[in-house]
């Protein structure tokens, strides 16, 4: 195992999946250790930097990559285990972007309405007791809320050539903004070109379900990551494992489809899982998921579905690699 | 505090929110053991009944009540404190209904496609252990689920005289088939009409969210529910309070306006508890806010937003009503 | 041939559809002759009325029935023939009501944002030019539009006791809003309780496919209409007729489930017309149907699926029955 | 003017919006000869050739292109006037494609049901007659249709370096898939990379409203093209003008944002046009616009919004380049 460190510069940030040459070459097995800038690209820095005036929408959701990961083809499945994810910064930043969010017209649900105000907010850390602070803009309201640090953007190159931005959530992964997306998750994504070519990026500090405004707590990450490869196998939709729960994101519009999208793989994963018939599949699993919204803000909405282990016989998932990365993770 | 029991006959069952004269007058602070049918109107009480066969669309969902609430009126909120949910049998049952549920067509996302094989599972309790059991119709898999009772459907009747079909989710509460309805949890919904006109069932003896197939486990259910009545206030959609939390359920189509809609109502929930300007609430509900689907199957698709009351300064709710009906609840 | 008058009294005017006793009884060949108040209810008079002011929201879109057809059962096919349109007032109104229409945030697709600025414009009819005139409320621009008389609602009782507000279109027709409904149209109805009980309303002088702001050219009107009735056959959706269409309206959210609605209703019919495939048909008609948008604004969305007649073999729709009422229409 | 032909070889086809390398050098007021491949690539080209057998998605809605036109900046206006389309075969062909098109589940509105039978259908020409043959599979009727040539796709790179598959309508146009794409039209489409690289393809021989299966009448096709460019005034939207009309075209999902990107960039276009204020453009367009679906099969919907220029006072669209080009393309 070899333990890479990376901590781009400004001109290695890229903005999309697919399109950018490698950062690094890696190899299955090793633990990378990579430094994200915040999904605002370190524009916002205090309460008074407004977004209209200082985030250019091409140059958000900056990430770090993409690595190639040695052997992945077309076809497999890559493994990406969070180690841990550190706070890079004392302070955190979120705001209300004008025409972007969850509650307000935006250049798809467009209306004739005027923009909400255009406000940022800036969160700081108090490390030794794992929080983050609210502070009201327009009044004297403020508390302190947990440190629950995860990545919003994970995500592979797209298949047939195409290129994304970095705002976008889709079956290659991507902005799917997910609170599940945690230390001690482990994800799977199918690989689609040679090398995979994975990034990672837009560390949250926190964020609710729905991410309602359009941002988190915006903040850049120290990420502890291993790599691995299954070679096949590669999953239709992202998938996590966590030593709780298996999960599937699906990503569309409108978010019913998302969920659809989710709740069918979920069910071909538990046939395969368990040798269930499809319809008993269906079935079993009406009366088992759970269905946390991960962001319905997104240029795609995505959803969780997911499962409890405890409800189930134990089944090895993917030969047991989650339960191998824990072990891996542990005795660093 | 008058105890009132009600197991209505066959031929009291109603099937719609709105449109039936009142089963019973209750007063404001009444406890209700009430008996409710399954939502197949039992039916479907082995697996070779088949819904294709056996079910009457119509005569679904069939409701206890209605019950007139004396002293509400237009404006009011209704507040329903749901003590405590019995499983009234030893089997629930659950069904793959033609063209209805989420991984189907439907009536309404309409195709050409066949329909998925109609089929019917039953679930047998052991009350000992506390499980529902369920068994591969296609294969020998077996599962024992935890027993968590719910009701699917609780309801006013709507305004403007209209009448609607206890399959409906809406802004007067009924089918919202979350698992979010179950004991320990205090219901608030706007009133319309004189008296509320209340009424509840779908019983569940457990339900994923989302409710995949169309249908949760679906029993006749003993239920113990405290009846209050707060003059005024009467919330725009259905508000649900436990211990942990506060929520707010939408109902719409397509799923992100459901959404939209709860999380809305959050924020000006918000804004009334902690007097915060609307973008402060906005900001801060989106670092705190849970959002699990409720259903994703009815002819409306339900969502709750979900705040957990742990995050935040302490505050009183509705005057602190729901503590004090758990207070009266455990004294029983 | 009966003909029957009615101007109902600002109390006989209904505001749903189911719930109401029988304006009149009516008899299959029946020519009726009535008078429709505007959907503000006649409330916006002048530019200067202001909807949140002074319109009523539970008493919009006021209907002109129900009439009791004889020898309707459900599972029949009302025939309502539009023979004539006339604007009984010399001058129609539209408004942009705040948090209603298509360009701005709703009740459901909620935002925090403002409204748009609550707006009336009056159009004033030049009979002998057959225009209405359109003034700017913020300008000088001014330009006469052709006069184009449309019922935006037209509909029958619906199925299982529900009483719906004259706002909804649905399978029993209701607040269809599509600029179809005109002069020289039939409109085929399935039948869900004795008697059909339709009624009529929501004239418009004329409205552009989408009804973007919410309001037509709202105005009293003049309908001249011929009833029929088929036994059994009862279509699905709405279904219309003229001498250049056929066509199907399906109401639904989101939009693309009010298409696929309308769609596969149409596939249907033609497997029946032309003893085709559902393959074959699903085919043909993806080469030759027109989709005309009614409304978005409503609370269920409309598409009307259209296809020229011109474009096939001809056939006997309704065994022939709009070229008869055609020629019964031109013999008045 | 220069007049340029191009046929490209299999090799140089390509799949893609963005990411290719230029195939020729154009400049403003160039006509172009274009020969372009079927959407299915050639693959099927009797009805016994099967998608699920011959066709690769990752090599569909092959594109003739792109063309650099010297001087377009990001921010201009490429101007594409249709002079001519010709079908380039004496058959097309139209396929459902199993989990792809309108009344099927697909791999969005993802369901557990089988597929629809893959069916293929080829439709013979009869250029004296000027129609295309329909004839069914599963029976006897045969039908001939006009033909009515259409380009499916038009559209020039993505901004922020993204790359898109060729299936994808969106703000750089692409497959929109709109019957209003014919000889006499003029397309308006802003301009996100130097020489704008956009290109042409899936010619339609005709084609319904919404594309029902998912697809049109294919055929190669000879599209003559005049090529322009407006300095600045990019449009956000694709925009068409007719003779006759005034089109946007909007494309995301649900139908109902479509809707709303198009009409709310028709507002916009119309405030320009007439100096109107938001709200009287907001009105008049209600009272006039015609919504004609394009497509409701695409990865995006896309629909049209229209208004007719007779109800209008004469205006100058951009400078009058449409009625230029006409003038041009009739003295050809």
């Amino acid at each position: 195992m070899d333990v890479i460190e990376f901590k781009p510069s400004r001109e290695q940030l890229v903005y999309t999946f697919g399109g950018n040459t490698p950062a690094l070459k890696v190899r299955p097995g090793d633990l990378l250790k990579l430094w994200s800038e915040d999904a605002f690209n370190h524009t916002l820095r205090q309460s008074t930097d407004l977004s209209s005036q200082k985030v250019d929408l091409r140059y958000v959701n900056p990430q770090t990559g993409p690595f190639y990961v040695e052997g992945a083809e077309p076809g497999d499945t890559l493994v990406l285990h969070v180690v841990d994810l550190k706070p890079a910064r004392d302070w955190g930043v979120s705001a209300a972007m004008p025409f972007f969010g969850g509650l307000t017209s935006t250049d798809r649900t467009a209306t004739l309405q005027d923009a909400l105000p255009d406000t940022t907010w800036i969160y700081h850390l108090d490390r030794s007791r794992n929080t983050v602070g609210f502070q009201a803009r327009f009044g004297d309201f403020s508390v302190e809320l947990p440190l629950e640090p995860m990545l919003g953007t994970v995500g592979v190159a797209p298949p047939a050539g195409e290129v994304r931005t970095s705002l976008v959530p889709e079956r290659f992964g991507g902005n799917m903004d997910t609170p599940e997306m945690r230390a001690g998750a482990t994800c799977y994504l199918g690989v689609n070109v040679e090398g995979a070519l994975f990034s990672v990026g837009d560390g949250h500090y926190r964020q609710g379900e729905g991410e309602a405004c359009g941002t988190a707590v915006e903040g850049a990450m120290d990420s502890t990551i291993l790599v691995e490869l299954i070679k096949g196998g590669g999953p239709l939709w992202p998938r996590l494992e966590t030593d709780d729960a298996l999960m599937v994101v699906g990503s569309s519009r409108p978010m019913e489809d998302s969920w659809r999208i989710a709740q069918v793989e979920m069910v071909r994963w538990f046939q395969e899982l368990y040798g269930l018939h499809q319809l008993d599949a269906y079935q079993l699993l009406s009366q088992m998921t759970e269905v946390p919204v991960a962001n319905v803000v997104d240029t795609n909405y995505s959803v969780v579905v997911k499962t409890r282990k405890s409800l189930l016989p134990s089944v090895k998932v993917y030969d047991g690699i989650h339960v191998e990365l824990r072990r891996r993770a542990a005795a660093l």
